[in-house]
């Protein structure tokens, strides 16, 4: 496919490569985004990332476009790229340009970016065999007040996942500053243990994953406060995301654990809710 | 002046209004900024702004372009923009395009950014009657990896100055979640009390300004945490950031004070290095 003949972004509904230099997103990272899996044609979960964005911009006073809007963007986007491959649809909402400083009110129109990109190269191998993480060095700062949103103020994700450039680590577990633990640099975390299921609150800091939701909503799986012992007494690891679906964690550090049936279970799950988490291979 | 008939705006040194929207600046708040008083022509404390962006940039682990990039960027569009009035040059480093994620080793070429604009409308009062503060209900995160730098992730500041939009209102106090007093949210605040100077630490959080800089060189001030209780006892109160200097503080809730003379003798130390300072009215 030749990737200028055919429209890969969108800017307010038009074709549009670039943005205006005083939008506020680039100024101070306000605005919200989603990154959704999209899937023989379709973005799973699709509904639910638009909760999601429309909740995060409410929590920011950004006022949110109607969903009918995005679903015009992906289906302009998803028509012009037809691909067998599964592709990533990133949203992006800003307050729109404007104001001088950081105030708010200035800014009268929310601006709607919609991108379609090639899907993340997952490893054959991280599905089925697991994946090894790494312990950030980085805490998380705790902010009741931008917890859970997926905004557009990622630095220290970007610093976390810094830490390292060793492929065979795929993801890196996120402590915050009390040293509880709390999130992946691009995925969530959910820990078995003693036949349980439970995944960090992410009331402080970290992000209110569409996965996460997902397997609290089909799952016993709880909301839990988690030490590094906690996880490291686990059963069975795993870290989760709309993109990326379940990857069993089998290293942390010197720890090791084999794919248990916990994990084994809630993949399956997620397999039934999307062809694309049942193929090992994109 | 025809908006539109003049350079205000360099993207790499070259006129342009816009950015290209896989810009980490947008995606994840990736890069810092700085914003610069010009006055008669000149950028004040120009040397002392460059320092902090290649500081900040450094933190970051973006390399920084040569001084000589933004000496020039800052010569062109002050060339092709010239006024009897201040004006505010704000310069703009991210991380560029590039990378799938929040990795940063994928992101090749950070981008530079220059824009002239009018330098804000300060209440011709102001400086003259001091200014009336609120306290901000947003307390600040702690984030010693982040604090000091003038980096894109501003939500906490754009959520802050949300809360008030009543214009005898110029500024709002910041403190932190364990309720140490930080700063303003465009600008760092000086405490005098019994005869001794000193501002908050930015260790933990908030903006390590370039103003406060300034003073903490040319005065007695020293470094120190301050209560909510300090901040009320203080004898005199004032706020100072690079762009709008000196505005003594005269209300704060029922508090009131009045512009007493090591206030005084900063604002006369500050109108020393720029005659944009000693003026009113602008």
């Amino acid at each position: 496919m030749d990737e200028s003949s055919t429209t890969k972004r969108l800017v307010d509904g038009e074709h549009c490569d670039s943005l205006p230099i005083d939008d506020r997103g680039l100024a101070y990272g306000d605005g919200v985004f989603e990154t959704v899996l999209v899937a023989a044609g379709q973005p799973v979960w699709w509904t639910e990332h638009l909760a999601r964005l429309r909740h995060g911009a409410a929590r920011l006073g950004i006022e949110a476009p109607a969903d009918a809007r995005w679903d015009a963007d992906a289906a302009k986007l998803i028509e012009a790229n037809r691909s067998p491959s599964p592709s990533v649809l990133k949203l992006i909402l800003t307050r729109g340009s404007g104001g001088r400083g950081y105030s708010p009110q200035t800014a009268v129109m929310p601006r709607r970016i919609a991108q379609l990109g090639p899907a993340p190269v997952i490893d054959s191998r991280w599905r089925r065999d697991g994946i090894c993480l790494r312990l950030c060095d980085l805490r998380l700062s705790i902010q009741p007040r931008l917890a859970g949103i997926k905004h557009l103020n990622r630095l220290e994700q970007v610093l976390a996942r810094a830490e390292w450039n060793d492929a065979e680590i795929a993801e890196g577990v996120l402590l915050d500053i009390e040293g509880n633990v709390v999130c992946a640099t691009a995925a969530n975390l959910f820990i078995v243990r003693d036949g349980r299921v439970l995944t960090p609150s992410i009331e402080n800091c970290g992000v209110a994953g569409v996965c996460r939701a997902h397997l609290l909503r089909v799952t016993s799986a709880s909301v839990e406060t988690a030490s590094v012992n906690d996880m490291l007494a686990a059963d069975e690891l795993f870290v989760c995301s709309s993109v990326r679906g379940i990857l069993p964690v089998v290293a942390l550090g010197d720890h090791r654990w084999s794919i248990g049936p916990v994990t084994r279970h809630c993949m399956a799950l997620l397999a039934n809710t999307s062809p694309a988490f049942a193929d090992h291979a994109h």
